[in-house]
């Protein structure tokens, strides 16, 4: 640092990459309320709230038929990671991955545009359909687009084939509660986490799939 | 939609992605206490709002030195676009830009970790050196490491290049709120956008640019 600069050479911070996240991840759980949570659930949502900087998103996380457990048994066994969005896509760290696992998404796929006219739905719902055989017993992980959580489970209820486990955290005011409450109503009984109500979006996805993988290697 | 499945068919939802993005930027402009922003600097918070879920983000929001017009000329006049990770450098719609500005991530480039480790600092800070020249009237987007804008704050007052505006909203419990109160007091004047406090991320940064491009066509 020079001398007389414009910050008077006050950036004092810190640099060490594992202190911030070891002293983060400290403020975090001294903050939240995660006393309802697994020891492997509330090791997931630390880690969306470290992404989101919202301690209070704790209230609104719910997992159902063993959401942890299946997911980083899935992972495990090298299942693919579909997303929803390239963001979610980028987000998820690859050398966490226990079983160098394949992380897709088909939205930008050329078929989509065609699919989505043709269904009358959005972009992000018709990826879903290119998901085809390679759902069975893969990681779902819909971080933005509450079609393409809806069109899912339209899919299963069709007859596609079960993922394993379903993140379910699509953000926004239109649908987005309303597609995760149908996650976790839903009769087939898939492991699931959601965020209930507005809040969700790619960096809580990824950072949800992030720590599943941490924790399965 | 077959009968008998598991949702019991009921999976009325909105399917238009046209209507859906009217339908939640009416909701958020009707919640959201937008008074103090300009035109332009509204339609920006809008599409933060909407990337987040959440509403009171507005109230953290602060623009500085004319950012959506020294942006918004930036992107016109063909300017780089620096991100610090590659989920900030992926939710950058191609398309809306008015000058195939490029969109860059140097935070995976080979020679990030050796400069980090040289520095004693983390990969995201490192990754701001390889800007270099090019950063004079980039736009710079930071959405997740304090550490890179605290690094880019000091680099400029070393006398780097001086970008035409910083779009600095890292997120977190360690660094954030400090990083984002560094660059709206900075000496330099350089326009800037920030969320004050922990809030903050990749998919906020994302919406910010998206928002400039668009207001930029």
């Amino acid at each position: 640092m020079t001398a007389g600069n414009a910050t008077g050479g006050n950036l004092d911070y810190l640099r060490d990459g594992r202190a911030i996240y070891e002293r983060s991840f400290a403020i975090i759980r001294a903050e939240a309320d995660l006393a309802r949570f697994s020891e492997a659930e509330a090791h997931i949502v630390v880690r969306m709230i470290h992404a989101a900087g919202l301690v209070p998103l704790a209230a609104d996380v719910a997992f159902g038929h063993g959401l942890a457990e299946a997911a980083r048994a899935a992972l495990q066994n090298g299942a693919p990671i579909f997303c929803d969005t390239e963001m979610v896509e980028r987000g998820v760290t690859r050398r966490r991955l226990p079983a160098e696992n394949p992380v897709l998404c088909t939205l930008n796929d050329p078929a989509v545009a065609d699919l989505a006219a043709q269904q009358g739905t959005t972009r992000s719902a018709a990826a879903v359909d290119l998901w085809g055989e390679r759902l069975a017993g893969a990681l779902v992980v819909i971080g933005n687009a509450p079609t393409a959580l809806f069109h899912l489970l339209g899919r299963i209820d069709a007859g596609a084939p079960r993922p394993a486990a379903i993140i379910g955290v699509p953000v926004g005011f239109v649908g987005a509660a309303e597609s995760k409450d149908a996650l976790a109503a839903h009769g087939a009984g898939i492991p699931y986490l959601v965020v209930r109500g507005r809040l969700g979006g790619s960096a809580i996805a990824a950072a949800a799939v992030n720590a599943i993988a941490s924790d399965a290697l």
